[in-house]
């Protein structure tokens, strides 16, 4: 009998509303074999997949959003790091580790060589540090907070879900480039943790009461950058509080994901403010600038501060692949704490 | 006795709703004398006042809004051109033609030459040119549209208030630049000259019914540029049609200057298509960016266009001074057409 490994596909589409386990399908399939490797492909070994919240959009089938829909029935796919365990690609060879944008969540599966990348090797990371300080959420800080927001030292930066996989990067790199920062959570543990890494100040969105005094009291002289990672009403209060040519960037709008229709968004009572602040809002997924100067400036200068100490960076790690949906699901119900990553 | 001249100012603040000439004081005052002028200063005649929507803000006596507002009994201020009819100034003499970005509403007034700057001499333009072509609308025109939304030959871009100062130099500029336009506008006759002035598609907005299909009809396939000179509604209609990449900038929001407080204004729902589309807003005031590069090659660039004939400039002309008022009141019922000027 052929050995069988672990394969997590799609069920059916959730295009609205919080997805359950039943939404996915976790099976066990015939294992890959050498002899069906074509010239230029390897056999992967998912080492450790990172799990993001915008997969939730992926589930949805929505067409026409910012990234496609996974298909019904088809094995889900997200970034992860793996190692090579069979290879007819003259590139890689068994035992290297790789990255993969698209990797999937089966134990193990044929992809071509040119597909993936080789890991890195930089003095200081593991290949784990690929889905942890070096991940796509802490590159989509970067974007965000560095190439698109311009700090300037002494600027005011607040940052929500503070301690979530993009939060946490954002808050030691703006300290790192001399700003000032606040940072909003959704415990008062998360709070904590994000003033240890260095925020100078942070409160709890579910205690604070009234969002825009909430933030007035934070940042008493305004808002210069916010980076937003949940949209809706505390995108709202942000724009109550910004100063003159703020600059706002959405990687994220974690409040609005479950929401299908414009119908059921929370309307923006505050956009005029970007008139009358002659600010900016800016919106981007990091899936477009990979393989750009930005990337190889990001992982240059995080490595740096990593090793220097400057930068920490905290996962939530979950064993096992076949508990890697309940890892995503676990992302929408706010009990992650860091970058949520799966050892496969 | 003294020769008498007019002045306007303001009789008290409109914090909202819209203002009637009844909130205005137009008197008749001594005139300035020779005498008066100490070292440095001219007396100054305007010739053409500029009339814009920006001052509907100035009346409101609202403080930490875009623009300061005006003082209740100050004489009001706003771009003009003026005449020098006489000079204690070395720098400018009787006759000079000036511009005076904070000019007074008042037949004849005291300023010093340092805060005026003469009018360029340029080939094929005059005076009054300074607040039509080259005015500060069809500045904040081409700032917004060129400078900011970096066109690209091929793209299209949707613009509101089509027909306006501002509007129908950016649905010019952009057919110089290879664009599809899709102006907007409030009347028949208004949508007619926007299609006679080179906009692709042109519809009304009174009569197009809902917003989100009339746009979607005349631009099937998105809109990469939105040139946003009301806000509210439309403006949330047209995040409805964005294409990724989609860049809106904001240099007015009209539909929206009668209103005071947030909750009041238009809610907008459709803000997470910035982030589904990878877009950007970008609000700004022209005011911060007169004496940049930027003005100097909008200055160029426009001049050169306008003598090739590739862009025309409609004004609506009010004659004298006592009747600027009632031009800017003109502003808000939708009743002017192209620039509003004063020949005073």
């Amino acid at each position: 009998m052929t050995p069988q490994i672990t394969r997590i596909s799609l069920k059916d589409y959730v295009p609205k509303g919080h997805a359950t386990l039943s939404d996915f399908v976790i099976e066990q399939v015939p294992t890959p074999t050498k002899d069906q490797l074509k010239d230029g492909q390897i056999i992967l070994h998912p080492l450790y997949l990172s799990v993001d919240p915008y997969q939730r959009g992926r589930l949805s089938g929505a067409k026409g959003s910012y990234v496609e829909s996974y298909v019904k029935g088809d094995t889900i796919t997200n970034f992860l790091v793996g190692k090579v365990t069979a290879s007819a690609s003259k590139d890689l060879q068994e035992g290297d580790f790789v990255l993969d944008n698209h990797g999937k969540w089966q134990t193990e599966y044929i992809v071509d060589a040119k597909d993936v990348s080789k890991a890195p090797k930089l003095d200081g990371i593991s290949p784990e540090d690929f889905v942890g300080v070096l991940s796509m959420p802490a590159f989509t800080a970067y974007y965000g907070a560095v190439v698109l927001a311009k700090p300037k030292a002494g600027e005011t930066i607040l940052v929500s879900s503070a301690s979530g996989a993009v939060g946490q990067m954002v808050v030691q790199l703006a300290k790192a480039k001399g700003l000032r920062v606040v940072g909003v959570a959704g415990s008062d543990d998360k709070v904590e943790y994000v003033k240890r890494i260095g925020a100078d100040a942070a409160f709890n969105y579910k205690t604070c009461g009234n969002f825009v005094d909430a933030i007035k009291q934070a940042a008493p002289q305004g808002i210069d950058i916010y980076f937003d990672n949940v949209g809706g009403e505390f995108l709202d209060a942000a724009l109550a509080n910004i100063k003159d040519h703020a600059r706002i960037v959405i990687c994220g709008a974690i409040s609005q994901y479950n929401i299908s229709s414009p119908e059921e968004a929370y309307a923006i009572k505050n956009l005029t403010n970007i008139l009358i602040r002659k600010a900016s809002i800016t919106g981007f997924i990091i899936l477009e600038h990979f393989n750009t100067p930005d990337h190889e400036n990001f992982v240059k200068e995080v490595t740096k501060l990593h090793k220097e100490g400057k930068i920490k960076y905290r996962t939530t790690e979950t064993k096992g692949l076949e508990n890697a949906p309940q890892a995503l699901l676990d992302l929408f119900s706010g009990k992650n704490f860091g970058k949520s990553i799966v050892k496969a």
